[in-house]
């Protein structure tokens, strides 16, 4: 999608620094004291205008929630989603191209959603997918051990590519679901994209995966 | 399918002692004396009214094939196939609920096939599902190091079940496929139930998985 350029997002997030991080690397290690408690730390990597992590930071207020997204303006109206809902156990990161680890420390995180990740189609992009192996080793890294990744998508290529990118490295693939709506999991939380795509009755695909 | 008795079968089946096996389990350790040569050995579990094993056996005539199908009055059919193709690297075997342990010995079997089996959708038949880890078990004991499956099935809750399955047993997701005819694969060679729900437009799924 073409993004607009958005001049103001610079100020909107330093208006909004109780929801996004703008120092997110001063906290690698301690971002239980960005929370001030020791609830498990959930990940989203590409949080988009951040419908998914504002209602699941509704639906568990024991969990903290950080969402990452690199794209500027689009972050914005993901602090618009979490301001809404009045939560105090998500904040936000936007940060390009960092290496995980420098994030956060060995075994920080708890759980790591990919929602409706780039697909990279092209073969010579593969390196891009979220799902690629040197991503793997960075989540292994930042993640409990037993640590799981939840991944949704609508693209089956990059779903079939990424189950077998999990299962190469070894880990456990504890559930597939080939078509997670008609299972009405009332549980289930849905991205602006799900919602869009599963309205026209297309297919959204669900893998957990654990690291061993 | 409810299915006609055929009390000719037994009669039929003596006839085509070249195509089936009438004492199966005496070849045990010994499959290639039967086929005459050294070639790997390829069983299909499940071999339907014998099309798929038919059409492997004269495209690859470098493998030996070996179809189980424990329906009597269904295995005619799978002889008749055999026939018409000509193939000398075929054979059937008429056994139900015998423990592949008994018919092969270890590392005996180069590739399983499992395609379209019965789903058993209920919680309570899952030891049935031929994917269900006491089978997994038999397999790898006669698989060679390595050994593969290779799934194929048109039921996605067996197919979701499967690959939850293979993993936990500890095997890698070598290939994953949601639609397996939008491959256009000239090698996939269809059974009977693959052409007829494919015709009608119904995904196929196939996963290959590897013992480790």
């Amino acid at each position: 999608m073409r993004l607009r350029n958005k001049p103001w997002a610079d100020d909107f997030m330093k208006e909004n620094q109780q929801i996004v991080e703008l120092s997110p690397l001063s906290h690698k290690g301690t971002w239980s004291d960005v929370f001030g408690n020791d609830n498990p730390i959930h990940l989203e990597i590409g949080s988009g205008k951040g419908q998914f992590i504002a209602n699941m930071a509704k639906q568990h207020p024991e969990f903290n929630f950080i969402g990452m997204e690199r794209v500027k303006s689009v972050i914005v109206g993901a602090i618009k989603k979490v301001k809404e809902k009045e939560v105090s156990n998500a904040r936000l990161v936007n940060e390009n191209a960092v290496d995980l680890r420098d994030l956060f420390a060995e075994n920080e995180v708890n759980k790591i959603y990919l929602n409706f990740s780039d697909p990279w189609p092209k073969a010579r992009h593969e390196k891009r997918r979220l799902t690629y192996h040197t991503f793997l080793t960075q989540y292994k890294h930042i993640l409990k051990p037993d640590g799981e990744i939840v991944f949704k998508t609508d693209n089956q290529k990059l779903f079939e590519y990424s189950v077998e990118s999990f299962s190469k490295f070894g880990m456990l693939i504890e559930e597939l679901t080939l078509d997670l709506h008609a299972l009405q999991d009332p549980l289930n939380v849905m991205t602006e994209y799900e919602q869009k795509f599963s309205q026209k009755g297309q297919s959204i695909y669900r893998c957990r995966a654990q690291f061993q």
